[in-house]
């Protein structure tokens, strides 16, 4: 189960990552490239930093396998994407949710205090589009307008308080991966952002 | 007292990289990541390069809240920083002296060349500024105008000259420092400029 | 021989990054680090995601000295480099050739699958290019027009493929080698690109 909501995510990053380098007017190579680090760069930024290496997809091709079906799903129906929108946008968001869970175990797995955990979290689920955004020279989109990466952060500290409690481990995943994903489609409804800090 | 330099030094790198973002008007999470890797993105680059993982800011939570701490002043005194901007840079140059040194001792540690160890310690020193211009769509400052870098690579070469010399590393430490912040102050005084190179 | 062509590769490399640094009117120290980073970004990015740490360039200084060649060559003769441009576009080629194949050697070594492997050839020899975009906020030459990475890629399926023939190693690189550089040339005379998708 855990492992399909995995696929699911990678699948949906890798099309949201390839739609952006289509519209970058980007050729193949790079559409794949763009792809497979929007979906696996925060996954690959946080095994390195944590030296879990050779990083985790080089271990499980099944990532590779499905960012290139991603790939060419986003290519053969690229253009009615648009009409589809908002089950990518659900996947999307499945993915925030269990790439997050992904992150918060790791730093676990390597006994790493909990603040850091939650920044794995927020990297595993995030720095693939920043590492996206960079590649393209955009300013990281979720540096600017989008609280994607606060509502991470929630989500870590939801799932520490609820570790206090002892639950069973199904019970705390699924609860947290809940508050990140419904706390993601409130903020997009209700047009929750952050504030720009302004200097001067 | 060299902790409370290595301090000193992250608190300021942390807040010239929280000023810039709000430059860029970032959001406050933006804003937080960009002056947390202004602050260690140099020591992360090294720590990752010469295999010392979890990297080092992962194993010392001190670091995580002193750039916290900065960030919060750097946003509430956001209208006032450019009074500060005198004491701001002279933190910025302490940070200089002080993160070069712990480079060279890391690279050291591990048992590299002298060259590979002021490589290190320049790394440290300079490129949490270079990954915080590249997040910010900037060509990093350093390779354009400043002579930032170069004072680091003289530091580097004076700390080997010296130790030459069997001193005490007290000393060793306290000279190569002094070298980096003199040499820094006089190129800003008397507006020391690498020539740019033109093609053509 | 191979060492010599590694050579060869990473000198024609480094002189081709610190042309672009200078195009971009980069400081010397600029213009170092964007030599260094073309020739070596690649092959630092592969060990750095396999964990062979310190990466390559910490442990044979000898690519630290070509590469300093390489970047004192550049600025001496970067007037009379554009009459040269031939003879740099065959050594860079080179580079091509011999990087993808110490990337898929690599690969192996550590007892990664034939897709990883090719991965790794292909991230040696075309992401040090990558990163020298990058730090000059260009969106990466390669994702755009060139098939550069493509032929990389070809280059790592005939290395498996060949490599199940039993035949000599010597052979084996060669072949790869001549198919990397041959088809690189052919694609450059008769002005192979891929095509961009555009989205929408």
């Amino acid at each position: 189960m855990f492992h399909l909501l995995d696929i699911i995510g990678t699948m949906a990053f890798a099309m949201s990552g390839a739609l952006t380098a289509m519209n970058k007017k980007l050729d193949p190579f790079g559409v794949f490239i763009i792809a497979f680090v929007t979906a696996v760069g925060g996954g690959t930024l946080r095994d390195i930093m944590i030296g879990r290496t050779p990083v985790g997809w080089m271990r499980d091709l099944n990532y590779v396998y499905v960012i290139a079906i991603g790939f060419f799903l986003a290519i053969l129906f690229r253009k009615k994407l648009y009409k589809l929108r908002t089950s990518l946008f659900l996947f999307d968001t499945i993915g925030l949710g269990v790439f997050t869970l992904i992150g918060l175990e790791k730093g676990i797995s390597v006994g790493l205090h909990p603040v850091i955990c939650i920044a794995l979290g927020t990297m595993t689920a995030c720095f693939g589009g920043v590492i996206r955004d960079i590649l393209c020279t955009e300013i990281p989109v979720i540096f600017r307008r989008e609280i994607y990466a606060t509502i991470c952060i929630l989500g870590g500290i939801v799932f520490f308080l609820l570790r206090k409690l002892d639950l069973d481990n199904d019970v705390l995943y699924l609860t947290t991966s809940l508050v990140i994903i419904s706390v993601r489609l409130m903020a997009v409804k209700f047009k929750w952002y952050l504030p720009t800090l302004e200097h001067k």
